[in-house]
């Protein structure tokens, strides 16, 4: 059977793959009494007296809404939210296969990004974190951008964040093989999505000074007229200060590491011959990469990760947001800073041992049941650290009890 | 250990009630590869090419929303959406344990009508149906109405209509008892919220001619001056045709049944001594009713019935919403007509056997595991006949893999 029938029987012999089940019986007439009508009143009328209490009373604390308006749905584009519902309830999944947590689907038809956030803003009682997925850029950075300011429970954007997340992780580890610091090192993302832009950002945010950020255009530089929009000039101005222009064989000559969250194809072996000293190469296009990795390495990099199941070095975002959440969860965090999000990627490199190190071992695999454990206590440590935590003991309670 | 108690330690100790869970296993990287991406693509293209496979291969076709915004929840009144939550959680499992239905609770901080509207409207991907709980009147009406409109999923507010049907299948059972016809009956509804206004309504559209809606001032009718809105006044045009005024004393005289969805003790014995020969009353303020049933029986009535569970002929919704959505669902209605409420009454009215009723037994008891069979099924029968009925041979698949 293919793939493709494989994953549609699946589907259809378990539609939704999530469903939801009651922690309480409800055999006799007083469990009834209790759960609902008149024993219910109790926990309400405590929330209403203290909002707070809602963490203590209702699944709040462990629940995570997974919100799409289906325009950008893995590669397959504007799909519609309908069509998106198969994604948003995989996640789900994951989220409580990996990390315990109660996730949930919202599939939104919603195009307009003033509504899309006061949508997502009324259901803020509802959830006690907000994971945006496949949501069109640029939209996705006004988006998220508004959540996390109107928002006092976590906002993350996992296709700009996790991805980031995880490719950093990678990329610490794949430093310390080739024995190159970040800091020094010219990077190029090609790319100018949610994942594009949010590595970037996060590469700067960490100190290193020589990042180019590519569109199918070409080099994005400050004064570059052609497809711009607000959100690439922000870029433009605190990236490529060589104001490299040209198209990306102009921008990857002499660089250390080139990450595409691009098109499949578009790295060819004679972009990384005109690469500095042991190329770095994070090829994410699924399923078909940039550069398929025997090519890659035939042309001479050090290290190439992929976005595949069946190559090493994936880069999966299952490795961060599991994780993250179930961190910033367990501590109340207010939101997902970059403090935590530096955590989550040092402690997901962190877990191979430098002696077990190779080119083609440089994350852990997704299926690694170190992660969520390494990853969250260290999110849920930098939350403490950065006074963003509402309750730094830790929610035990939530995660307990599941 | 007070009730309070009790139910406080329920809360803390299951936090919300309600969990999820993967319906597959994610042990292996394949496993991963066909619920999440790349597999999970092809149902998303499949929903893409033919919307109407989203009941195929999600959980929508399973999935109702437990919506509110926590205006008028239970007898606490405007708490707001955060504390309503325990509520919607109950409901939501009540859904599930009763019919194997998935629920979801989603409670929205928007008290504005249009926004509520187009918030519920948006996620209309999600769900299968949505059940509006616990909103105020007159604002649930105007919310309901338009939602109806707008969606092509059932939808049912069941403050409304869930006790309405509720009563109407004790109405129908307690005149047996007393040898009368609803339709030659003089009925008198007290209270002009949510419920008052839907049995009132119910009982119109069975052909029940002689019916005075009372609300706090009195009874309504047309020409009344005082505290009237447009849902009156369309009350007040199609009831009480003999324009009986003044107080709730002057309407229930020589009435057959009085029902009370309003305030404490404010039904009197000399109240029911002045209605006509064996009178009814269901009494279903909750917890302290209009008048306490052994009050009732010492002023000489045939029938009393209540809300509560420790006492006979307790008026549940829990006999009707469930297998009301469980029937919808299964053929796929696209919403809840007044056949199908009508025939839910009757079918819940029906499993006690004519030589089996007496007095204190003309409602079955809400733990009856008879109830939601007997009711899915009169239910899904009538959407089919009403043409209301997507897939009349029944949506087995999602009721069967839960």
């Amino acid at each position: 059977m293919s793939m493709r029938e494989k994953a549609l029987e699946m589907h259809r012999e378990y539609p939704g793959k999530i469903g939801t089940f009651s922690k309480v019986s409800l055999n006799q007439k007083e469990d009834l009494g209790l759960a609902y009508s008149p024993g219910v009143a109790e926990p309400c009328k405590e929330i209403e007296q203290n909002k707070e209490k809602v963490y203590e009373y209702t699944s709040k604390g462990n629940l995570v809404g997974v919100v799409s308006n289906g325009t950008a749905v893995l590669g397959l584009g504007n799909i519609g939210a309908d069509a998106s519902m198969p994604v948003m309830e995989g996640k789900a999944i994951l989220f409580k296969e990996f990390a315990e947590i109660d996730a949930f689907p919202v599939c939104l038809d919603i195009k307009d990004v003033d509504q899309f956030v006061a949508t997502v803003k009324a259901m803020e009682p509802t959830f006690g974190g907000i994971n945006l997925e496949d949501i069109a850029a640029p939209d996705c950075f006004v988006i998220e951008e508004r959540l996390k300011k109107e928002l006092n429970i976590p906002v993350f954007h996992d296709d700009q964040h996790g991805t980031a997340i995880v490719t950093l992780a990678g990329l610490i580890n794949s430093f310390k093989i080739v024995e190159k610091k970040a800091e020094n090192s010219r990077i190029v993302v090609n790319g100018a999505g949610a994942a594009g832009v949010a590595i970037t950002k996060l590469l700067l945010s960490l100190g290193v000074e020589d990042v180019i950020l590519c569109d199918s255009v070409g080099p994005i530089y400050e004064g570059r007229t052609e497809r711009m929009n607000v959100h690439k000039e922000a870029i433009a101005a605190k990236t490529n200060r060589r104001k490299v222009s040209g198209t990306l064989a102009d921008a990857v000559k002499g660089a250390d590491v080139v990450i595409g969250v691009s098109v499949p194809n578009c790295i060819t072996q004679e972009m990384i011959q005109s690469m500095n000293r042991d190329p770095i190469v994070f090829a994410m296009s699924n399923p078909v990469p940039e550069i398929m990795p025997d090519e890659a390495k035939a042309a001479g990099v050090a290290v190439i990760g992929t976005g595949r199941s069946d190559l090493p070095n994936q880069i999966n975002n299952v490795l961060a947001f599991p994780g993250i959440f179930r961190g910033a969860l367990d501590v109340r965090a207010s939101e997902i800073n970059e403090e935590m999000k530096v955590a989550a990627a040092y402690a997901i490199a962190g877990l191979i041992l430098e002696e077990d190190l190779t080119p083609d071992y440089v994350i852990p695999n997704p299926l690694d049941p170190r992660v969520v454990q390494a990853v969250s206590s260290a999110v849920a440590e930098a939350a403490v650290k950065t006074g963003v935590a509402k309750q730094p003991n830790g929610n035990v309670k939530s995660s307990s009890n599941i």
